[in-house]
């Protein structure tokens, strides 16, 4: 099966088959990182735009060095240092990098939907770095190549998601693509901040983050927004610790072999302890690197790039 | 005819030939941009820097662009993420640059003959990406090659200019690119923002709006720099929108086969209509697809390119 | 001799021998400068981040040119742009940039010890490109080049500092790298600005800059940095350069081919007059240059390549 989709929006739309593709094109992708000589001529004369309207050097650090190893050409803009994006609409940014001959743009947005507008606005591909509060779909990709890479599957494992589920997209990527690949995907964190339409998404909602993680295999943590206790969401960072960070002692609960994830940055001794961050456990690290060759894999698909094709 | 000058600083003082000359360079690096491996290795090697003084996500990218489609290399300074910079005399930066092996700087800056001065204290090229009120010459240019693209010549046309003719490098470098290429050139907007010079570059000014635009078959449309109505050099911008910007109804006043350029980004409904920023008559577009396409002829000639080198 | 380390921290820790070995890898590199197609495949598929945590332009600018001339790929961070290393520890930072595959980290950070810190962390190769007021080993090496260049070698030069000691990371690198080198250091400057261990580090202290300059080979006159004045470590800037400023006058003192250079970008009139430093004694664009290969050097170095591959 190949790939046909101009863009990659959100993991809601996507079939099983199709995170199958992804997963399974970012599996020699990540070879070349691991080479001393990480370069490929792949998408050479290929192009990318990093637009993004929220500051992450880390996301937009990882897509650049995926175009980059592949040998596409990247370009930056950024709504801060931008005057021009300020005044002008999405639609007319788009269509200006468009017709400058980009062939993919990788937005992030604050707006739920962004990414969906953007790719009916213009024929280059989009990709979502994030749109609001809505989907994040290569963090979810990574997260699901990660555990797939550790545990060899998806299909039946146990996903415990722990934290501010309302604002997460990572959290809603993740319950979209997991419950599609055949995971059990558990959910818990504040109920202030737990939606209420969660259930129908396929994931099941915990209010004690103890039960939630009772012999689940993987535990994917959360970060948490700051912003969101002066906002009256939660007590204190104290609080939120003890009631939903993960700790040595709540690790326990879970499978003997589970495995700790996180999208990072951490906030350390907040949604999860420094001894589980940096611990055997924990493959923080590792979905680092993985991030990087998923988004190779989704540059790879959307620029036309056929499987069979992938530099070995 | 071969390009003799170390810098492009404003198109006052290139000759018809020389303009010509950029122009029919940017035809084949457009075929470059429209196609799938947008790159071929004709600048590899080369550097170029872009010195921005005057944010401009739009003019950068394109240059940008512009050169990694050609394989050179590019590195970004802008004096708002420089500290050294502020400090620092243009002279200084320059000299800097120069030392460190670039072979390319391209300069906005908010100083009318900034680039000038630049050009006389180093030996790298100087492209004017726009300096003060003064020149804004890649912008005419492509605004040029989008004329002539679309109607097969520039000489014997009549183009009009609509907005702040005072404080407008692009005005500017039109007048004096267009008016030597043969075109005929009328300028109109509000008469405190009309230069009391205009005349002598050879344009034609027109009090009533809808009197310059009786047959042209270039509408030319400036944007208006939303400070300058607080600087109270016109009444409101629903006004100025009344009084000069284009609509459908003045369209009509227009031949038959008009065509819209505008330099980006748009205020609708301010300078120019949504009916007529997207309509059919509009080439507004193109001109970004032309503006890399000029930049990549220019970035050519300027680093010693032979024009019956340029790879097809 | 071959290179053995994985970071470059200091010129403290530096033998003689590794000096040498930078300064001779450099000189190939130069070559590689000068050339009309500045670009070698040497370092094809290998990665630099730049992480600065404190704004430079120049030395930013200088390490990306320095990469992209030996096709090694580049991505930049810096605090001021970016949302997430704000909240994250160098430590997250650096494993981050490390796990996406970048072969070597460029920082600067205002804390004297950072680089250390970080070279620890991860198996990436660091480049301290300014830490605190402890070392800016690059800086030195640059210096050293440009010296030896114009006098054949280190041993045996007279060479003085001048300015602001205490606060130097240019003057302590300097001081450790040139003393091993076999050169005479004198330090000069205001009393308040004078650390009390430098005569340990091998320099003189002169109280008198007219002493301190008789005679020498090299004056190194170090930048000013304004905001020292406003914490009332010296009276006023025309006190400074009074005392302290190198002029034509004070140049006569030194021996008949002294030469000067300065870090950049001068203060002038304050530290330095205009005269000598765009005088003929003045090397200062040419350390520009030589900062380029020095760096070209580092990085190749520090990525494993084999002095006697370097293209010619």
């Amino acid at each position: 099966m190949g790939w046909s989709r101009k863009d990659l929006l959100g993991l809601r739309q996507l079939s099983a088959e199709e995170i199958k593709l992804v997963l399974d094109t970012a599996v020699p992708m990540k070879e070349i990182i691991g080479r001393k000589i990480k370069k490929t001529p792949t998408l050479r004369g290929r192009s990318m735009a990093t637009l993004f309207y929220e500051n992450s050097t880390r996301t937009r650090t990882s897509f650049e060095l995926a175009a980059k190893f592949l040998s596409a050409d990247t370009v930056g803009l950024s709504a801060s240092s931008s005057s021009v994006m300020k005044g002008e609409s999405l639609r007319d940014t788009g269509l200006t990098l468009d017709a400058m001959g980009v062939d993919v743009v990788v937005i992030r947005h604050p707006a739920s939907g962004a990414a969906e507008f953007l790719a009916g606005c213009i024929p280059a591909a989009v990709i979502n770095a994030g749109d609001g509060t809505h989907e994040h779909p290569t963090q979810a990709l990574l997260d699901m190549f990660t555990i797939r890479e550790k545990k060899g599957t998806l299909a039946g494992l146990k996903v415990a998601i722990v934290g501010d589920i309302l604002h997460s997209r990572v959290a809603r990527s993740n319950i979209w693509g997991l419950t599609k690949m055949g995971a059990e995907v558990r959910v818990t964190g504040p109920a202030t901040l737990m939606p209420p339409d969660i259930e129908q998404m396929g994931a099941r909602v915990y209010t004690d983050t103890d039960a939630a993680l009772e012999g689940v295999d993987v535990v994917n943590v959360l970060r948490i927004q700051l912003e969101r206790q002066q906002q009256g969401l939660f007590p204190s960072l104290r609080e939120y610790s003890k009631l939903f960070g993960i700790n040595q002692r709540r690790l326990e609960l879970t499978a003997p072999d589970a495995i700790v994830i996180h999208p990072g940055p951490i906030n350390r001794g907040v949604e999860i302890d420094a001894q589980v961050a940096y611990g055997s456990r924990s493959l923080i690290t590792r979905q680092v690197t993985n991030g990087v060759a998923v988004r190779m894999a989704i540059l790879y698909l959307l620029t036309g790039g056929e499987t069979n094709a992938i530099p070995h």
